[in-house]
């Protein structure tokens, strides 16, 4: 790249996988980005972020000139362009937007509106509509005339619209094989075919295509004009998208992926701003301990213990955090059916605290000979893990009743539950038995 | 149902939603899902169980007498087939088989060799495959001739195969909408189309879908000859599986989904068995505490920094593990490239473990007014948070390379090396200024 031919460039980029791509672009400098980008032009420029993630692409365009972000970005679905602009700093994408063709522009200002995870912010706007007077012979010949610009639609569907706009019918493409090719598509098309609405949630869209084996389904405003078709593919890809932050806020990394290749800075500031929180709420539970520091003074053999009942509390009651979760997004349990979730996961974790009491009270009572060490850290673990497990099993359901998201906060809640009674537990059956331990 | 007319039963499920089905049946007892099934029908009951998920389709239908089973089976796509009978035991499996048409047994028995995540596992045997010789004309006459049975195919190609059916082209369906009827479809057909061995994994299929906008890609064994073919929905929904599965064993969930409607004493030994691991790490964390009981005793005060200590590094730990095993996923990292993953994450470690270590080095100051507490507990800290960031970093990397599920074992490995070393720098280092706390 260094010399900088373009051609070389390309075969060489074409020769390797996207994966491969991916990661060798992922290493590039932010300047090496922009030269390889510029060396490229907008065609394969394009068709090479096409292979990276939304973030990353969205990262190298925005640092181009607007004029060069506007020609590639017009070398992508509408649905991608929106995606992209959607990642930028507004003034970014608006500079952008202002480079690009009119009627491209005015489209991307449109589909910025609508909510990402929505009906609006999944559909292209790459479909074919005819009006129901056509034959089968004029779109036959429309395909003729317009082969490339088709040639990158996903076409499964015509769909018939009136004047205004308004959907009123649908055929697929194998139902042009069969007729004459005189018959108007009025008389061959689905009426009042399968429709969304803009505002549509990916939940709805997901049970849709779950009840319908469709390849797409248009898209209309509450006037009943069509604005779009969702494709299966992207309520798919939304979906995976969604497990995936669920995954990633699970584990502590919040708004958005984080990439290595990242600025360290950044990283370091979005990771401490969910550890700050973390070390706020591990300090209230912790400051149940300083509570009693006589008390385990007075039986030091505890401290080993203390932190073990909160872990393990904290990992069975996590299990039922993800059952929870889990079962919520299959609906199989509604948010509001807190006593029936409460009914299963007590007896679990009545059975499990009793079994997990008995291991780890043994072996206190093995370790020290002590018999009240024994009943007082298995009775704590056993108690704490019954309420950990009935905790962890209601939290995701309240939080989504309070429109908050489980897979951020459920964890943190619940840990710093699990900790506070842990401790207290521990601490508090030990004071009542503290001349025998 | 009591009552048990067939009827209204279907008129009541066609009347709600796929969830609101799921939901309902869930909430049945075995005997009433039997009843229910067995009132349906095979086709209905075919069709209600493609609503739910498999794990609950496959316990449905394990439970009813072989020949029932069958005929509902025959009514479902080959990979949902397949799907549900390897959910069963292999005992039961084979019983249904035996009942099913020989042909489908056979072809069940044939598909049921392939490892659930590979093209075989993945691939329908519903495509539709001529000669080379044979004419557009033929193609259209056998569509109207086989109307109905290909109702339920989802066609967007024509496979060309020769005598010992091996793959010698590909023709899209909209390719038989231009040329005269008499054209041989050697002459329209794409030859040596794209394809996929049988025991490709779901990441070969997952990049060969990335890079090859197409609607399927045919599978062949080793030979070139045609078996299936597989879909990007059945790709796409085999990686969301794997992001649940990723997710549930996250959360110590293992060995596939639970739901509540499953049996208690089942769901508590699942959940155990887990457990039953992190208390055997747990205690070995723990002895490190034991080991410093008089260091301890002596500045009780240390007692309530240590859950924190161990607790903190465990989540700045596993915030790496989750970057990590997002960058494997999208291929953006090597299981090779530990030195790369260690420089970017010590670097953050250090950073973010200054910056924690100050924080609750500064709360043990104030807290006590003791300088050394302080800089134990915030040198702990630190130095623990650097250890736990690179660990966490390496970890999923070297599972990758070991062939394991970094899903299921990082987190307890980490969290027990975090803690181990939490207890330890905190312990040892007051152990060094005793006198002083």
């Amino acid at each position: 790249m260094e010399e900088g031919s373009s051609e070389q460039l390309q075969e060489f980029l074409a020769g390797i996988s996207p994966s491969d791509t991916a990661l060798a672009i992922s290493r590039l400098k932010a300047e090496e980005q922009n030269r390889l980008v510029t060396l490229l032009g907008p065609e394969d420029a394009a068709e090479m972020l096409e292979d990276i993630s939304e973030v990353q692409a969205a990262d190298i365009i925005e640092e181009l000139p607007p004029e060069q972000a506007a020609a590639i970005l017009e070398e992508l679905d509408s649905d991608h362009v929106v995606d992209l602009l959607g990642e930028m700093d507004e003034e970014d994408a608006d500079a952008i937007i202002e480079q690009m063709a009119p009627e491209d522009a005015e489209e991307a200002r449109q589909f910025l509106k609508y909510a990402p995870d929505t009906a609006g912010g999944l559909m292209i706007s790459e479909y074919l509509d005819f009006r129901s007077s056509q034959s089968v012979k004029d779109v036959l010949d429309d395909f003729q005339n317009n082969r490339e610009e088709y040639a990158y639609y996903d076409v499964q569907y015509l769909y018939i619209t009136d004047e205004q706009g308004r959907l009123e019918g649908v055929l697929r493409m194998r139902d042009l094989l069969f007729p004459k090719r005189s018959t108007a598509l009025g008389d061959l098309m689905i009426a009042n075919p399968f429709k969304i609405n803009v505002d549509a949630s990916l939940e709805e869209l997901e049970n849709f295509f779950e009840d319908h084996d469709l390849f797409g389904v248009p898209v209309v405003d509450g006037e009943g004009r069509m604005l779009g078709v969702v494709m299966p593919e992207a309520v798919e890809s939304a979906g995976q998208e969604r497990s995936v932050k669920q995954f990633l806020g699970f584990s502590g990394i919040i708004g958005g992926e984080e990439f290595r290749s990242m600025p360290l800075l950044s990283r370091c500031g979005r990771r401490l701003s969910w550890l700050s929180l973390n070390i706020v709420l591990n300090i209230a539970a912790a400051s149940v301990i300083a509570l009693y520091t006589d008390t385990l003074a007075a039986a030091i053999a505890l401290a080993v213990f203390l932190p073990m009942v909160s872990d393990m509390s904290g990992c069975s009651g996590n299990q039922a955090v993800a059952v929870s979760m889990r079962e919520l997004s299959l609906g199989l349990v509604r948010p509001a059916e807190l006593f029936w979730v409460l009914g299963k996961e007590a007896a679990l974790g009545l059975i499990n605290g009793l079994a997990l009491g008995l291991i780890l009270g043994g072996v206190a009572f093995l370790w020290k000979g002590n018999m009240f060490l024994g009943l007082v850290v298995g009775g704590a673990l056993a108690l704490n893990t019954l309420v950990a497990v009935s905790m962890g099993g209601l939290i995701p359901l309240v939080l989504k009743r309070l429109k908050l998201d489980p897979a951020l906060v459920s964890s943190p809640l619940l840990t710093t539950v699990t900790d506070m009674c842990g401790f207290f537990f521990v601490l508090s059956f030990a004071s009542l038995v503290l001349d025998k331990i």
